[in-house]
């Protein structure tokens, strides 16, 4: 849910998230929670065709969506429309598509769908997004719920061979994994990188690598984060391990260690990333656009870093050896990567 | 020669250097280039006692005085004097000594040595710097030519076994290979930081790590640059190679790869780094504190990072199997490491 600016009286480094005691970051978690459900609760039932998933391909927050969307098979129910990997202090825009326009909302910055849905929209423009495409509004942008949600709500769509990403049986187990991970690493570079003052920073950076210690002890006996296939959680780990090397460690300071630098995470990574739906749905040049350019305060040159080197990460991992099966019963999907 | 400001009119960003055409990167490479020679030709002969080298342990420049001295055994004849890590627009400070002030100079900016020797000397204060104790004034800053004089001029205080890093027999093949090393390595790392543009930085860049791997391939198969013994030109690239990953690799942006990454070289600067002379003259906690503080302008929040892990530099790096004998005919330094 990386954000853009809003349209409020909010000051520009408010739109990162807000500032509390001892300088930590804090970012906004208050989201739009409207759902998309079989019964149609909230108003806007699953249909195929009638939504679209607006993410950029820079964001680990969107990513997961594209990821998830892919492994499912869901491409042909929920369209894509994808914004450039910068923005302006107002709104992701369209800037990738033929003259600025998102060819099927007809809109050229992602905030007139947010506006649709909320004049004077007041909070971040964040990808994803689900606008809903007769009424050109945003349904939701409650990130960690969207991914679930594809997994059970939208079940009637899936490919044949998708595989179960959310298993009942292992909710319970999911939910403190995907708790810590989100809090102590996707949100934890996060923390570094937007810390006030060095103090924050040291803090936010012990304790990131504690949580990387404990996945590099995780990880070395088991395939997966919950067992043998891969799961919701390797989802949401892989999409901050992928963009780790090429903005964290150097942008955000988080550089104890390169990704490369730890045996078992970045074999782990590899393997996730030569698994169709993860390193197709990974564009690194836009990964270091975004982060490079939109954020001036700290890179105030703007100037892009030409490395590292993404050689490695299709080298092999040896992760096999460990025995899983990447889709449980499922199998791997198979159709084109689309735009 | 790291500069802090100069008391002119130059903005800012000239203490750093010039821009030229393509907005790359120029060091201003004119000193004061008067000599400590045997015979005095200019002023000054060699005489144990009577100066003063002044560093900073964070500068590059200024570190290859501070391996020299110690190498040769000049610690008795030449004392030391060390600014702190940062320093303000207009000078490198005293700021580690008690009070702020040099116990010997009795000054607390090394500018007033400066402008002893110049009235409102108009160049970069740069380290290292020698100043002639009785007038308190600067004698060079011409750190290319500092090193070999204590080679060549200084040999009458050398200690027992002393190494000979300037050996007449290689001058001339040592001449190029030190030149590439320094308009590549030592100030290439420079051009990508400072660079005034993409393009410039995207430049500096290739031509950085197309040194980088000549001297990989180079060192293979020779323990040292200029074959089985130390030479200046190891003590040139070591100060370069030390920084890479605390420094060059992040806050310049010379991210193709670690130093860590590059076996051969990782291996070499290791060897070393062991090497009584060397280790022994790094603080990398100043050389953080120096680049990431007082590059307001590509750090504006200049929070220094936490890493890298630095515990590599003490592991194996089986470089003896390649033979030689590190200080030729000579022995390694024993006395204990002053300031």
């Amino acid at each position: 849910m990386d954000t853009s600016g809003t349209q409020s009286t909010e000051t520009e480094f408010s739109t990162k998230g807000t500032y509390v005691t001892g300088e930590e970051y804090t970012r906004d978690t208050n989201y739009i929670e409207t759902r998309i459900t079989r019964g149609g609760e909230d108003g806007y039932p699953v249909e195929a065709g009638r939504y679209r998933l607006v993410v950029s391909r820079a964001c680990p927050w969107a990513h997961r969506s594209t990821i998830v969307r892919r492994l499912l098979g869901l491409e042909d129910a929920i369209s894509i429309g994808v914004t450039g990997p910068t923005h302006d202090v107002r709104s992701w825009t369209f800037d990738l598509d033929e003259g600025g326009v998102d060819p099927v909302l007809g809109i050229e910055r992602l905030q007139d769908a947010y506006f649709k849905r909320t004049p004077n929209y007041p909070r971040g423009i964040t990808v994803p997004a689900i606008v809903d495409v007769p009424s050109g509004a945003v349904v939701t942008n409650n990130f960690p719920q969207i991914t679930l949600d594809f997994s059970t709500e939208w079940t009637e769509f899936h490919r044949e061979g998708a595989p179960d990403l959310y298993p009942e049986a292992l909710r319970e187990e999911m939910t403190p994994v995907m708790k810590r991970i989100f809090t102590e690493v996707n949100n934890g570079v996060y923390r570094c990188g937007f810390a006030g003052s060095q103090e924050a920073y040291n803090a936010a950076y012990e304790r990131l690598f504690v949580a990387l210690d404990w996945l590099e002890e995780r990880l070395a006996g088991q395939r997966y984060l919950m067992g043998g296939s891969i799961t919701e959680a390797d989802v949401r780990l892989f999409t901050t391990l992928v963009r780790f090397d090429a903005v964290y460690h150097g942008h955000f300071k988080c550089n104890r260690n390169k990704l490369t630098e730890m045996p078992v995470l970045w074999a782990y990574a590899r393997d996730l990333f030569q698994t169709p739906g993860f390193g197709d749905t990974v564009n690194f040049a836009q990964i270091k656009d975004h982060y490079y350019i939109v954020h001036e305060d700290l890179n105030p040159t703007q100037i892009v870093p030409l490395g590292p080197d993404t050689s490695g990460w299709s080298t092999a991992h040896g992760r096999e050896s460990l025995g899983g099966s990447p889709f449980g019963s499922g199998t791997a999907p198979t159709r084109p990567v689309d735009a």
